[in-house]
């Protein structure tokens, strides 16, 4: 994909609709990639997600440690891909070797982008306060990629146990908010 | 709506998916309600949510007082309802009144459910030490209520300025995660 740079004002609409993303870290030339449902814009500019990465994720570890990573966000194509990155360690298997993924060089974090991915969000870790207590890590979000010629991305959205409800229609309402 | 009591461990796969919500508070004998997307599990049972509530609503004072809160979570149908009440403030409208919304009494907090909801999530506030700094406010789910006969919920998403994803299809894969 021909990725174009994204305003991180506008981020915030990528992350709220509540879609599955693939994280990934690189920890001494070794990358990893994890999926991911549990996060939330908490800021709009600079954009600010809070994550929880489980404790027994092998990206767990090298989060807290390098603090970065970038965060990925697959569509429909990906889903089998993405699970699969779910169903596996890190610690055993190369991910993006396993998967056929593409790893691409980051602008400001040494973890890598996924080139399949429709937008890659670079991000550093500001606030590990609670980490301690709910794996619960606050980013900020430094670059931000797109691939343009996607308008309305067919993501998808974990309802559990493997259950994903696919992205439908966008509808267009008159709201105040952001 | 006829509405059961929903399991407390199944409970994150209403919010994963990141819907807009209705959050209720009360306050005095007047009930509030405010439009919300920034929200995201942190624990599977009791379930936990974290989510980010401005200090400039109506809503932040009351949830801070009172530590209890309803989220509620409706369908396509209620859009145009839940944009209204995003588009206005507590401190000068009855919402329960002026958008023919119907409260019902929650059983163990003093917020009310919204009846025309399809699930309704009764909370209280477990940890406040990030809302100073990033306004998120750590909830347990104490209670759960469902409409039964809704399976593949048409929850909408917000992706920014008035433009809402409708849940689609609902796909199943072969994923080891809850």
């Amino acid at each position: 994909m021909a990725k174009r740079l994204f305003p991180l004002s506008k981020v915030y609409g990528l992350l709220e609709p509540g879609p599955v993303v693939m994280v990934t870290t690189a920890w001494e030339g070794k990358s990893n990639i994890m999926t991911m449902s549990w996060h939330t814009m908490m800021e709009f500019e600079p954009p600010i997600v809070g994550c929880v990465i489980s404790n027994r994720n092998y990206s767990f570890e090298i989060l807290k440690s390098t603090k970065e990573c970038v965060i990925n966000i697959p569509t429909l194509e990906l889903a089998g891909k993405a699970v699969a990155c779910g169903n596996t360690s890190g610690r055993r298997v190369d991910k993006f070797e396993a998967f056929g993924l593409t790893p691409e060089p980051a602008s400001t974090v040494s973890a890598p982008l996924i080139a399949e991915c429709y937008a890659n969000l670079e991000c550093r870790v500001t606030d590990a306060r609670l980490v301690a207590r709910y794996n619960f890590f606050i980013l900020e979000v430094l670059k931000a990629w797109i691939e343009p010629s996607i308008k309305d991305p067919r993501t998808i959205h974990h309802r559990g146990k493997g259950a994903f409800m696919v992205a439908g229609e966008t509808i267009k309402l008159r709201s105040k908010m952001k």
